[in-house]
């Protein structure tokens, strides 16, 4: 199985590192991934910038392609150019920060897999439930790794991507696995309004996370009770509800 | 009603300044707006920098306030702390550029109507069938104020947004409202490979839109059809259909 590996924090992140090297058990990893932190950058592309693929060394021998743009555009740039054929895989991660309920909205990490999905590439993302970048990615890499080793045997559509969020706690203190649905926790947005030393006023996002999902079957519940969570993640927008609801539209014109 | 409008082309682009004179009809309008084009941005966010505020004058007069940020951030700090109440109605446009089908994933104007959305403000992202950026956006903006004025009578759910988009024809050209789902048509993707002076190696993304949506019930085939395009989303992203498939995951566990 060849395995495509990219992320949001950089290819100098300990998360990706311990995933490439979990993933290495499962199948032939190439990592391809952005040269600098690139978190809450969501599904952005690099439109109207070059964009360069840099090798990377690491621990003495070849890591990966570093590439100055976001995660999506890692995924369209290997999968198109760099990789000899489409991978049978795509895993974006390990995140340091967990990317459920709301949040997938905001993650670059999710956001690449949903490129992967886009191109057709089987794809999923993990994140660990912790923002310190020290945080040990061993255990959430060798959840990965195992359900990477399984992705094929679920025949999932090609509309959907496996979202996986991980507890911050030892390998053998995590519960096991529970198949979640999207939590509904968000954000209390708040900035702090500042002064410069020469008096103007600057803004600082510092917002508060209210997490509100308890049941083991959401995302976020499940990873607080100490259970790697997996999320079937799809793309279908439209909300059929509202199609009839709406139709008074069709009564209007203009000119 | 107070509107609050944004857009990701940045607050000089012809299309705002449109929108906003449209919906000056409708009720009072606060423009916050990137200071620069922020073009295929999607959900992102500013989390590690400072934003700042600057009042932008146009045609003589306070047009609205320019930040150095995503569109999504615009709409957070707009409600957080530059206006003094939430607003009635955030639309957020006239983008350059139709955000169909897959597109609304990498749409930053979208994503502000989103942001909008998850903030508990009714909202609405308009987009005008073009890249040109000297097309006429006063038919697209004539349909958002029309839009708006009704917006409040449809019952629209907290968890749902329209996403407007319209073709690039005249006012009378425009054939009346549909009511749509979201389309399939999506990016056959490819990168240029080229060498720089230097004799290094660069990538532009070079891709070719797909269109393969005709029905009028469909975002896409509506909006080519000739008539302006309304699409209920929403981002309820759970794959219901895979969370039982997906159980077998329950009986693996490591260490």
């Amino acid at each position: 199985m060849n395995i495509l590996v990219t992320n949001d924090d950089g290819i100098d992140s300990a998360g990706i590192f311990a995933l490439a090297q979990a993933l290495a058990k499962v199948g032939s990893v190439t990592v391809v991934a952005p040269d600098r932190q690139q978190s809450a950058v969501g599904h952005a592309l690099t439109v109207s910038d070059p964009l360069r693929a840099t090798k990377v060394r690491r621990e003495g021998g070849v890591f990966g392609y570093a590439i100055n743009g976001t995660p999506a555009d890692c995924v369209k740039l290997a999968v198109c150019s760099l990789l000899s054929e489409p991978p049978d895989l795509l895993v974006s991660g390990i995140n340091h920060g967990s990317n459920t309920s709301k949040n997938i909205l905001y993650s670059g990490t999710v956001s690449a897999a949903s490129e992967g999905m886009m191109m057709g590439v089987p794809s999923m993302a993990v994140s660990l439930d912790s923002l310190d970048h020290r945080a040990d990615a061993k255990p959430a890499a060798e959840y990965a790794a195992l359900i990477a080793s399984r992705f094929h045997s679920f025949s999932i559509p090609k509309d959907t991507i496996l979202n996986v969020n991980v507890p911050n706690i030892p390998l053998e203190e995590i519960k096991g696995i529970r198949v979640t649905s999207q939590g509904t926790s968000g954000w209390e947005d708040a900035y702090e309004r500042r002064k410069d030393p020469m008096g103007r006023e600057y803004f600082w996002l510092s917002g508060q996370y209210n997490s509100i999902d308890n049941g083991l079957d959401t995302d976020e519940g499940a990873m607080k009770a100490g259970y790697v969570s997996v999320t079937p993640v799809r793309y279908r927008l439209t909300n059929d509800e509202m199609l009839s609801p709406l139709e008074a539209l069709h009564t209007l014109r203009l000119g």
